[in-house]
């Protein structure tokens, strides 16, 4: 499936930090996260997103004039395409900055479309490069799995604080993250891999200590710990039609680009109420997607509002999908039911740019559980 | 497929080197290698590896007499297993030398299965831990695909010069590696989906310039670089039949483990004759596998030697599998004909745990061809 830097929530000796100048995180930070992106298979795959496309095709050329005569930073280029059509659009000068080598290919593809005198590639990260002047306009395509996964919205914030000029508009100016009751077949189908999982453990015990004189069974607690973080524990990329979404959505986090914090975005956390549709009986858990929309600045407001939206969808789905948080087991619910509770995201004290979520839930006034997920 | 520890060949800003104790190095170099050894799961696929289990057991335990009373180091010791045989075996103390967190359920094995009194588990990176006394005995299972792929050995080579008393046996004490001529399906279904992306690259490029007005086509020959690399250069894990193989294997690298240097494991580097077997009419290219063995030392050979082979099988099968190098078009052959040539594996610049493969080949008295391959 088309992923967005495949990352292993890798159990370093040293925990991940904030400070990307330290040489040991950023070369981690490198293994783990930044070196898919240097591949065009994985940069064709975000290209070939129709509907990423054309919102943000449209967020510039629906708006040309913003862009006219401007200075424009796009953070995070990868092939160079935002950069290019910012140039195209009327800007005067465009820096984009890429951190990984797909920069030389940008550099190529920048030349080819004949907007080498409008836009400078620079390969470098975007809180250590230095520019010449500030800009008008930050654009950048940051958003992971239910937005915040990868955490590239930290580079964006450094690069608004750094070098955006007062009154300047950031594209996309504004984010939303959403919560909606859904069913699916897939928590059955992790509890049989779950099962059939411990099931084999207690085999390979037997056989380990029959045939190899070693008695494994003091690691059970332990594997199975493991077993049901990886099965049941673990959200899901899905693409999910939107008959599966159950209940109402709801709204859990609110994004201004312009004036949100680096502390705003560490933690999303919101109660949320998810009244059932009529008819449904049963919520097998939990999807989370976003919106992001392109309003322009308070200044100078979007002659048209474009908003990409990665909700449930038949004909406009995207390569970001959903992220399923599955119940085990799941919830069974009737007419006029409203499942409430909160979600908790922060960020795995590991990997950064991984994410725990705790969800609480309860349905009217029963008992509430809490259910913890990973977000890797 | 049962793997051993993951990598992606990170073309990091920068170059790997053999210095373990750079921080930045060693933090890259868990993200990419050291971190998937911390999972049970992965654990427990190599513990079910019945050929693997069957020799290392055999090894220590048709040859007791020679750990009884002995001191016995362990070089990534993961779950714990060979340490304890060796302590059953009748070993004075023993040292369990392991990278990651694994280390804390090795303690917990030990002392379940009652030889704490025994071994002595020690977190941390062999090259840079502190033991009170040399050994008599290193064994260790630092074998990756193709037998050096994860350059594991070269840490076992560290504890060999650091710690094995003169005279002292290394576990195995032989390995061996192998190339054949072998056939397989998979050539044609690598072109396929190579030309698959290929075509599929014309029409993204085609879309892209009409929909969104940026040429793509000044990429098209990096991006395949990218794929040839990624389809038709990139060695394979498979399981083969024995009838698979169609000609003589060659030895292509011999190693004693007491006296091998590390400068002699950083190439391979081999010529190779390899008849082609009556009746056989294709090659599609070669296989490489290993076999290790268990001799003892020069002073105190093992009572009965025991082999471990990865060569193609039908019931003994290991998790090592093969590795496998295709040729785009595959070689076609005739009785008696030879494919004759020569080997080249050395370390990628980027990850020193990865190789770069040439095989030259011809057959008979045809013109040379040289192939290049990377193992991932």
């Amino acid at each position: 499936m088309a992923g967005r830097g495949p990352m292993r929530a890798a159990p370093s000796p040293e925990r991940a930090t904030m400070n990307g100048t330290e040489k040991n995180d950023k070369a981690a930070d490198f293994a783990n996260y930044f070196c898919t992106y240097a591949f065009l298979y994985h940069q064709k795959e975000m290209l070939s997103d129709r509907v990423r496309m054309e919102a943000y095709y449209n967020s510039v050329f629906k708006n040309a004039h913003h862009f006219q005569g401007k200075v424009v930073l796009d953070v995070g280029t990868g092939s160079g395409i935002l950069a290019i059509w910012a140039a195209q659009a009327g800007a005067r000068r465009v820096y984009a900055v890429e951190y990984t080598d797909m920069a030389k290919h940008a550099a190529k593809l920048v030349a080819a479309n004949k907007m080498d005198h409008i836009v400078e590639v620079i390969q470098g990260s975007v809180e250590e490069i230095d520019l010449p002047e500030k800009v008008d306009i930050i654009i950048s395509e940051w958003m992971g799995y239910f937005l915040l996964r990868e955490s590239m919205l930290d580079s964006v914030l450094v690069a608004r604080d750094k070098w955006l000029k007062p009154g300047g508009a950031m594209y996309p100016s504004h984010a939303r993250m959403w919560l909606a009751p859904i069913k699916s077949g897939m928590g059955e189908h992790k509890m049989q891999d779950y099962e059939a999982s411990m099931n084999d453990w207690v085999h390979f015990t037997q056989n380990t200590r029959h045939a190899f004189g070693v008695d494994m069974s003091t690691l059970s607690n332990s594997y199975r710990e493991e077993q049901v973080k990886y099965f049941l524990q673990t959200s899901l990329w899905q693409s999910l039609y939107p008959s599966q979404v159950v209940g109402q959505p709801a709204l859990v986090k609110e994004i201004d680009c312009l004036t949100v914090t680096l502390d705003d975005v560490k933690a999303v956390s919101a109660n949320f109420q998810l009244p059932v549709f009529d008819g449904e009986t049963r919520v097998s858990g939990f999807a989370g997607w976003f919106d992001v929309r392109f309003q322009g600045s308070p200044s100078q407001a979007a002659d048209e509002t474009v908003e990409l939206t990665t909700a449930p969808s038949i004909n406009d789905t995207t390569h970001w999908g959903q992220q399923v948080f599955l119940l085990h087991p799941p919830l069974h619910v009737r007419d006029n039911d409203v499942v409430h509770g909160s979600i908790l995201m922060t960020r795995s004290k590991t990997n950064h740019r991984l994410m725990d979520v705790v969800i609480k839930h309860a349905i009217g006034k029963g008992a509430e559980t809490a259910s913890a997920f990973h977000i890797e």
